[in-house]
């Protein structure tokens, strides 16, 4: 363990005036799947202070939208920006929270937190989702005081407070859509082989697919097109290529795949 | 304009210890649907003070569960008890909040609110939405305060604050998911005919669908029976009876109208 040594300012300035500059009882929750080559990994901030990993998150300032609060902690604290945001759900029990969290930072230094001080209510929090490819966002160094990383969706550990719980029902989210709204763009190299888009489906799903089953589906819903190149050099017979039109991906990704009513 | 009187007990008590109850900074706001006979209407409350409908909202307890504040506000404010609410999106803009709508309310009885009064900040709310059959429901009586009501969607004027945008951000997910998921049971009679289903799909969705294409499309789900039956009666030929098959509604309702992958 570090030696304690004097508080630094932006924790003085959270604990003294955080109430001035953010809004209370209310914070943002970023849950970011990255995926590639078959892995998918989330996106997790180590904790030092209480030896666990969290999900990026933080708090809404006074006059900032919250969308916009979203966007703002992901790039401050893991480095990554520009990537899409949705909002899908708000984790509001009473009992979530869990004041010492901060407690046991700001012990670190030999300070205590008053019991009345903003930091120590209860927090609702507000879930993000995204899903990416994880090699092209580039990671902050580690700052002094933790480090972001991404670690595999099947090896994540016990979480900070109810961030299992969020985790959990962003995946959820996750696989409910991709039941009705197309995948792949930017998850899979330009040309892909009906193998890769499967193996991308099945690990998200975390199950295996029936192969005919998947292609019959996936042609369907008209949203690829077959290219005459083979994919060269596997054992077995050459793999035809694909791409997504990207016309067509789009109307699906607004109407879903099977159109609108 | 009704004569100013005394302070009631309760504004009293929001006002000077609000802040203590409730979480500050944040509400709640409910978006419900009715649907009854081919018209599709929402429950507005009627702010007397201000003179606009508005969406039943309200706070939340410090120890109080969001998503059990949503069904506490629907109850109090309109009677309504026991329909499923569903989380659908929050709204977090800075401006939308607006401080004049609580002015108005204090100033009737001669009280300027503070300007660091609670009810003076910004509050992002969390929105929740239902549809229901508006005739199974009882509204409660109008209050001395305010009453509620059933007003047709194509008929709804200004409303409070941002309360229009909500209701609409209601309905896209509404029409959304309407396209992935089952609808009808509750809000049809037992045995319907096929017309009276598609009826219902037209005036959520505010769009004439072509006859044999819905047929087709509502046949292929497989959540329905068709009866023996007939509806008897009408000038035109007899048209058949349906039912949902209750199993197969489920396992669409929790699946999605094609299935999971």
């Amino acid at each position: 363990m570090a030696k304690p040594t004097k508080l630094p300012a932006d924790f003085k300035l959270l604990l003294e005036k955080g109430d001035k500059i953010y809004q209370t009882g209310i914070s943002v929750d970023c849950v970011v799947f990255g995926f590639h080559e078959n892995a998918l990994k989330i996106l997790l901030i180590k904790v030092n202070y209480i030896n666990k990993w969290a999900l990026p998150g933080g708090f809404i300032q006074k006059d900032e939208n919250v969308d916009a609060a979203a966007y703002q902690i992901l790039k401050e604290r893991t480095g990554i920006n520009n990537i899409f945001l949705q909002e899908f759900s708000v984790f509001g029990s009473p009992h979530r929270s869990d004041a010492s969290v901060h407690q046991n930072r700001y012990q670190e230094y030999g300070v205590k937190i008053p019991k009345d001080n903003w930091l120590m209510q209860r927090f609702i929090t507000v879930g993000y989702f995204a899903l990416i490819d994880f090699t092209e966002v580039e990671l902050m160094q580690e700052s002094y005081l933790e480090g972001c990383n991404w670690i595999d969706i099947n090896k994540v550990g016990p979480l900070m407070m109810d961030h299992e719980n969020i985790v959990s029902k962003a995946l959820e989210t996750l696989r409910n859509q991709i039941a009705y709204t197309p995948i792949g763009k930017n998850l899979l190299p330009k040309k892909f082989t009906m193998p890769e888009l499967q193996k991308l489906y099945e690990t998200i799903l975390n199950k295996k697919l029936d192969r005919r089953n998947f292609q019959r589906k996936m042609i369907g819903f008209g949203i690829l097109n077959r290219l005459s190149e083979t994919r060269k050099g596997g054992a077995h017979k050459a793999p035809f290529l694909y791409t997504f039109n990207d016309k067509k991906y789009q109307k699906a990704l607004k109407e879903g795949l099977y159109g609108s009513w």
